[in-house]
């Protein structure tokens, strides 16, 4: 047990009586929300064996736990992206014996494959400690408006790769849309936006309660609300960032980590004189998204999602890589956004 | 509303100060842990169409909100033999695209697809009342013993039917265990006894908050206890109806309703003077048992379960008919155990 460990424990266990916020008396956040990205379980050119995958949740795991000695309350979410695309050519080769499911579906799979590599990694790693926690994973559905101007628009790629023909042909027969993407076709859906975690309640009152949470896995199951019948899936895709700014929200966190494989947020990126930005206000963070400098597929929505986040009342967000994360929320690497 | 339900609730509110047991004063239980068959979900000789499956649940979901108005407190479980084999048909059909998950990684799979699709029916079949209750889907890891005998002796079916000549083709690859199965092969799994559910204290918390809790899934993905590692899956399945009682001692229930698609126990099965039993003692119970009067694969696994739910303190145990959940547990239909 370190020492920092030690002191973190002790200040959490007197930080009622000291500030009601449960901010630690240094100014650090009391409790953060983390986002991993899908490809911190399947990295890149991985096919999602899963030896492989264990070993990245034990990292991952290892990660969240020094985190947990600097920021005593840890909620994580994680992306799906390879998880989804690797489920759905499995269910395509098995067609016609077995009906493909519809996204949502494939989504609540996924929150249940990588949701238990997870928490599983986090409890072996949390149990050696002093003051081993308990590790939830609540399956979670967010709610997106049917009127949402997405559902016009399909952009977000998913699924296999096919050629033209192919790819024209499923649009045809399952009423896909199907897209170029590099030199291959794939189908896209659309990314509504997150509006509300349904099951807010239960997250929060675990998180209360000391446990530490897996929720909104690849950013939660989409689902409109209808009137008289409820909630229902639909085909779509939800930005993990997006809903962990939701999620950050209903537990009320200070801090928000969107934690990935690339180092920050960059100035003059795609040229010899780029520059890592340590840190920048949510006024200039709005700026940058303003003037499309930041890739539009990747950073731009991190930044989004940080800069939504810090308008709402978040004191702290910050992009940075999985494997340096304590280090990122204190500003030692990455890209910190802050109020001012 | 019906003047039923009304009366539970009101019984509901009142209850902690004249019985801190929380036994209503009727003698009805307070708590009951339900185990739904996955054939609940998907029914013979359907292949897991999701309408099919939406339609399923819909229709447990309606039995359940029935039985909340005698019995307060639900906590669910269910199967996932269906489920498990059209993942595994899928798993088989995507190789070599794709690494076959091993089975503790398709049971969790199985729990985020059954859970999220049996959560949202439950959820909307409760939102038109007057007390809607939060619904909670907590993935469970259920703890085995490594040395459990089970394992020297693969006997569960799981996934595919082969030919003899595939089967044992895949038994020399794969290093599974194969054994016939009416006319077909199929791979043969330890089936382990469930020890411990991981994720107690959670699902205890959300229980007690009031949430209906579904939980345990499958019989609960499979694991050991390593002294250095901790936990880590096993190729395994765990019996629904054992886990259930485990799931059961862990919330103090003080019912456990095991729903399926026979009728009861029955004396003289498979004879035209077959009669279903309404009630039996523990004792008579497990003379039938120690007898080998009922079917080993199917009915003498769920006696066993009431017997050892009655044993552990339990107070009735009842296997009957998902759509007449109610009238099982008051006695009118399917078959009670109780202890004397």
């Amino acid at each position: 047990m370190s020492a920092t460990g030690t002191a973190v424990r002790a200040r959490r266990r007197i930080a009622p009586a000291l500030a009601p916020e449960s901010t630690p008396p240094s100014g650090l956040p009391g409790r953060v929300v983390v986002a991993l990205g899908g490809n911190a379980l399947i990295r890149r050119g991985e096919r999602g064996e899963f030896e492989s995958q264990r070993r990245n949740t034990d990292m991952a795991a290892s990660v969240i736990v020094k985190l947990a000695e600097t920021v005593p309350e840890v909620v994580v979410t994680h992306g799906n992206g390879p998880q989804v695309g690797f489920l759905s050519l499995q269910a395509e080769a098995g067609l016609p014996d077995v009906p493909a499911p519809p996204l949502d579906v494939l989504g609540a799979e996924t929150q249940g494959q990588i949701g238990y590599l997870l928490s599983q990694s986090l409890r072996n790693a949390f149990g050696g400690r002093e003051d081993p926690r308990e590790i939830a994973v609540v399956l979670t559905q967010v709610v997106v408006a049917v009127d949402d101007p997405a559902f016009q628009r399909p952009t977000k790629p998913v699924g296999p790769v096919y050629d033209e023909t192919k790819a024209r042909r499923l649009a045809g027969e399952r009423g896909w849309t199907v897209a170029p993407d590099n030199q291959h076709w794939r189908r896209v859906v659309p990314s509504p936006a997150p509006r509300r975690i349904v099951e807010a309640a239960v997250i929060r009152r675990l998180v209360q309660a000391g446990a530490l949470v897996i929720a909104s896995g690849g950013g939660g199951i989409p689902v409109v609300e209808d009137d008289g019948l409820g909630l229902r899936g639909v085909e779509a895709v939800i930005d993990k960032d997006l809903a962990a700014v939701v999620l950050a929200a209903d537990v009320r966190a200070e801090a928000l980590l969107l934690l990935t494989d690339v180092d920050g947020v960059y100035r003059d990126w795609g040229t010899p004189e780029r520059e890592r930005i340590p840190l920048l206000t949510v006024d200039e963070a709005e700026a940058m998204l303003a003037s499309g400098v930041l890739p539009a597929g990747s950073m731009a929505p991190k930044v989004r999602a940080c800069t939504q986040f810090i308008r709402a009342g978040g004191k702290v967000a910050a992009i940075g890589p999985l494997d340096a994360a304590t280090e990122v929320l204190l500003g030692q690497t990455g890209t910190r956004i802050v109020r001012a």
